[in-house]
């Protein structure tokens, strides 16, 4: 399975969509960790508090222990949002992870999340680097640093799609429908 | 000043040695601490205990607290050694810091280690991954998610000299004798 891991606005999520068109399916750990806290009977807005529970019970691999199952085929998935190490060597006691980095300067991602304005979205820069520094907490920078491969996405989004595309013919399944 | 961030094996070195070329000075922050074991009257094999006890009185920023009076014109010099976030804040109540992440997979890296067989370079992938974790430990993978520039060195080494002489003809100083 490819982990895809990027700091805020280096652009996971278009790796994530050039991934669906070569027939990945994707799973968004935060997404595994919403359901939980409805089944818990919980409101949505306390996803961070049962994310943080989950962890207090059963260690830091405690989202990716919840997202476990839910992989079908590790040949065909994309997990979205792996933050720190110990959810890796979680992933790799069932899986054949392979980490894709996602680089992009902190200049270049500010001012992509500034134009993106996404609910959440930081608004001003001491925003932005407060929430650089919530994902880098949970050990995101080690992930990075540790990735198997590494997209740059400076330039174009056209460039990077590109890029995306060339990862996927070189590394993974061929595009839906060839 | 530039700060020249990767993880061993990465290929630091030789974005240094174009750096050289480009008429930059270098401050290998090791070395700083290596003067600084002798001037103590400590056998040189000391320093990391030397850089251990630095912190310890001078917090996480200490070495480069030590390394900052060495440098003369922060706009041609390259510090090579930059391990955590506290340093990169210490060196920015002084100079104008630009990082420059180098990233390279890790199976290229451990490759590469594994041929150039330098003292202190891993045997096995156990001694580098153990290697990595030393050097992310210090926080070496935010100061990487961070960076303001990335230069990817997967390819050959006349492709990654090539892309750091792009980076300094943009960035940097003009070539020596230029």
């Amino acid at each position: 399975m490819l982990c895809v891991v990027g700091m805020p606005g280096s652009g996971k999520n278009e790796f994530v969509e050039v991934g669906k068109k070569f027939g990945y399916s994707i799973i968004v750990m935060g997404d595994v960790v919403r359901d939980e806290t409805l089944r818990r009977g919980l409101p949505l807005e306390m996803h961070g508090a049962v994310a943080e529970r989950l962890r207090e019970e059963y260690g830091n691999a405690a989202v990716a222990k919840l997202v476990s199952p839910h992989i079908i085929d590790d040949r065909t998935t994309i997990v979205d949002g792996v933050r720190g190490w110990s959810e890796v060597e979680e992933f790799r006691l069932h899986f054949d992870v392979t980490i894709v980095g996602i680089v992009c300067s902190t200049l270049t991602r500010y001012e992509r999340l500034k134009v993106r304005g996404r609910e959440g979205d930081p608004k001003t820069f001491e925003e932005f680097e407060e929430r650089d520094f919530r994902e880098l907490g949970f050990g995101l920078g080690d992930v990075l640093a540790l990735a198997d491969y590494y997209i740059e996405n400076e330039r174009t989004l056209e460039e990077f799609r590109k890029a995306c595309e060339d990862f996927f013919e070189k590394n993974g399944r061929k595009k839906a429908g060839e």
